[in-house]
């Protein structure tokens, strides 16, 4: 079997049944944990929580064999064979441990840690290891990111130039968790990081500025709400990041590449299919009626038959045009009375 | 020299200078009369309107030579070689012929007439005399529909299909001015009859509906205020056809023509090239955060960690990703802190 | 527990398991299965389909706990208290009336039945029992049309003059589907039919032509492959409708409805959220300088100038303000030299 | 009489009429001029140019009285009252003062000079003279940025955090005038900066890094071709800036500035208001078929029917729904046969 993965690889696949141990029923937990459900050729054998009530919700979500509070006897139990990890961050770097010292291959949400010296010693000991570990950049897998990926790769937009990423959450976090965050910075853009890596390549050097521009909260919590950055890559390219901790139009999330070739943008789609022309305001901007619309045209007509007379050329539309359509406009009318269709050589 | 004219067709250009009477300065006569004033080559020798404190004005705006209230006259002038005509639509007829006799040519805002013979006898005069006569469909020198024109005629879009327009004023006009119109169909619709024919080609039969939707009052005057029509091509392509006397989202045209190898849309582009996030209603619709923004992306990376197992593969990102990213960020992190650049390489 | 059903209504759910049998794994079988996997309190006790092995297949998609060929069986099974029909559509009348006999609430794919008898003796036999019946009308469920049906019925855009749908496959059925298909209307356009009903009201007359534009074969097999329609509702509105067997741009819905207040269009959004700016024909259609860009602009700075001298006002932009901005480029030409944040205040 | 100038002051003017003398008759002079000839109550006196070629040519253009050489003899002439100045940039400044200690009212194109010295004096004469001085910053007048300003000033965007600016030529200019053109951000990002400075107001801080992405030759020209840069304003926010001397897309700017309350992006508009379907790539990116378009309709509508079935409530739509649609399709299939209109009360 064949799968067309969206980060561009293609991979074969045998068909195999995973032994699957959850870990973690939070916020982010409950969402993959449907995911799961609905992935064909998985048995999820145990969801493990510390809350146990919360570990029996998750087992019921993805119909899980088992729900444990013991954590890591779930990721022993004889009977898994792939662990999923959506704790919170402070344990990460240790589950992921546990799962590689007992050979089960690990996916695990990011981050896996805060600092460089537990991430270094994890990236080491799974390095070593051998046992596959995947972290939850999660953004590399969105179609638009995927595609932008795959037209990079293949050099369809030539020598990458410049890159941008705009990220701002629609709601901020509670001051109580931004203390132990690790910063904007760390917590939050290092998913676009992340994203100008995986679109561009190394980042050599970083030069930010930030702000408390939302609450003066952030500084005594030892953090800014508002941040700018220039990034400069290895490759030369050059790049500028924003972020923010809030906005009041939604989550808002942009990132463009500029290359030699083409420029691609990685918009926030809309949620719902639907435009209402009253809430796009274009009562406001719509054009008022047909001078504003046709402005351009009124100029274009005049100049094109003064340029057909200079040229000696007939200008046209003509009368015959005007005649033309008259005779179907009046065979509409005809229509519209007789209330049947009407043929317009009727019209004479 | 040589002009391409946005319908299409290059024409070659001597330069000459005309010597122009332009007649009626009312609501359109002023906006025409703006745009005779920027074309090169000209020189607007007399104004005419019935009303000389009109004319006067039209004058002024173009900065013309004379102003009269004999129209006949400025037709007639021997300074005079070509005439524009915006007066008032029941003249219209007449005063063309007054021009063609005079072997001037003319370019007169549309309709000819609202009649077929007063429209037909214009247009065999004006055939039998050779003396140039355009009218003002001006529709067809907007760069969108010029430029679908140009895309049809070059095979672009294939055969075409099928043909749509929408058409819709947002100001209606008074009761007083509906009664003496035409009709919707004859007064307002003509212009996507015209579209229709300059896009598709001749229409060989209308089937039409209509009603009285808006105002009550259009059934008392003879006509209706929304209607609804279907075009059967000669060529055998079909086409719809929606119109309304009023909107509340301003003035509202759309085209759309679909063919075997591309459809076209000419839209009502907008007024003011200014996004408002807040008034495009984004607060409703923007994504609140990232679980639903990357909904497909936290399925998809499920899909690949496990494809990536059962293909043997090291799945990624994986934990050196993590590690280098983190790098960034607490690059970033310090650059903030220091307030200068910081070079990737001093994180370790 | 309360849901918002994306219909419009809210309905107060008691969470209760449910036991379902679930009758044909064709192609839109497999993606009811998939969805089915991932909803909670539901228990898929048997899977069937005249072809074991593809029921097998199903069973293994929903983690069922049987498969069976035995269609009939699977209704009447005694553990099962709920049915979904995603077989053939010439079964699906007689189906739904085992279900209802059996007193099984029962959901079915759409149709019913292709012809007006069975549709009446299914819906009365239906009414008469009480047992739910649900027909699987699915754009009823659609983001953007449940959207659009909570405005309407909240008032949002006055009373509804106008409708429009154009609905169009992106590849062509085969021409031996197409002659027991029922034809264009019964069996692709029915959607819109319904999304007539669901958005605007029952509908009182129509019109319509067709022809075969795409393939003359559509005609040997008694139908059209391009169809255009007029719509008269029992409330006054009017409508329009196109569809086609075939685009080369994708798969075409839109859908317009315009009120008194406002108008809603329901729209096909991009799949990827990605934009390409040389895909897209910026290459040819941005503008390729400021003179284009600004073309306004430059106009009304010299009205504006003006307009300050007869106002007797001071212009602006004046020099001060060349000078200020002329300091910040200075500041930052001086940071890309010297590698380091400058203030501006240093420019002096 | 009452202007609404689109900087968001409103303004009381007399109509007087003005005599102009226009210096320099290049690329943008002649555009200047057009826009000239377009405005009421002016008289064009003289067209003054080094080359007298040149100004007959702009005399011509703007019907202008006279022609010269003589461009200092063109400002001080008796029956000039103001003058617009549109000759190469260095002699920008000496010409402006000129005009000052002239008496005349001067608009001038941008910049007033390359050096700080040069544009602090011109706007201390200026000042100290109180002769009208007004410098060509063209996007304050372009709609888009004159409704941002107008939107910002009225508070409706709240307190402004964040701005940002891209600007990218589509075409770069030669080598040899970059030597001379005071560098990326003097010459062209000078625009970016009186835009923050317009919208958000004064820069405290700037820190850039740039690099020869496009073309080697800047560097020996001692200047980048691709630059980013980092805005602190006085305020507190914080801005970014991108910009390149060519794209392969068309001319490229791009301003947001996101505040508290709302985000404005002034983008670029499209310049013709068509779609092509094919140009758009949605041959590739748009839905292929149903089950694509409606996966989440296809979700919903499973959730809906369990809820009501556990709500106890009827699922709908059910086979009246299915019932009534197909009377529709099958009086549009009779309508299509018959090739009338069809009340759908027909079928029974």
């Amino acid at each position: 079997m064949l799968i067309l993965a969206d980060t561009g690889q293609n991979i074969k696949v045998e068909m195999k049944t995973f032994n699957v141990a959850f870990l973690g029923v939070g916020r982010m937990g409950t969402t993959h944990l449907r995911n799961l459900a609905a992935l064909p050729d998985l048995h999820v054998r145990v969801v493990a929580d510390r809350d146990l009530a919360a570990a029996r919700q998750g087992q019921a979500l993805a119909r899980a064999e088992r729900a444990t509070d013991d954590i890591a006897g779930a990721i022993r139990a004889p009977d898994v064979d792939a662990v999923l990890i959506a704790t919170s961050t402070g344990s990460h770097a240790e589950l992921i441990e546990q799962c590689v010292r007992a050979g089960k291959p690990v996916w695990c949400e990011k981050p896996v840690a805060l600092t460089l010296e537990d991430t270094r010693r994890v990236a080491q000991i799974a390095e070593a290891s051998g046992v596959p570990v995947m972290i939850g950049f999660m953004r590399r897998f969105d179609p638009g990111y995927a595609a932008a990926k795959r037209k990079i790769a293949a050099g369809e937009i030539g020598r990458v130039e410049r890159f941008r990423a705009v990220s701002c959450d629609f709601t901020p976090p509670p001051l109580a968790f931004i203390k132990t965050s690790g910063g904007i910075f760390v917590d939050m853009l290092v998913h676009d990081f992340d994203m100008a890596r995986f679109l561009v390549g190394e980042i050599e050097a970083v030069s930010a500025w930030g702000g408390a521009l939302i609450d003066p909260g952030y500084v005594d919590a030892g953090d800014v709400d508002t941040a700018v950055a220039m990034l400069r890559f290895a490759s030369g390219a050059l790049g500028v990041l924003e972020g923010a901790r809030r906005t009041t139009w939604g989550y808002d999330i942009r990132t463009e590449i500029a290359g030699s070739q083409a420029k691609l943008v990685i918009e926030a789609p809309r949620m719902t299919p639907l435009l209402d022309y009253r809430d796009l305001g274009y009562g406001g901007d719509q054009y008022p009626n047909f001078p504003e619309r046709f402005e351009a045209a009124y100029r274009a007509e005049l100049e094109f038959f003064f340029a057909c007379l200079r040229a000696g050329t007939a200008p046209a539309p003509g009368a015959p045009d005007a005649l033309e359509s008259l005779r179907v406009a009046l065979a509409a009318t005809k229509s519209l009375r007789e209330g049947r269709p009407v043929r317009v050589e009727e019209i004479q």
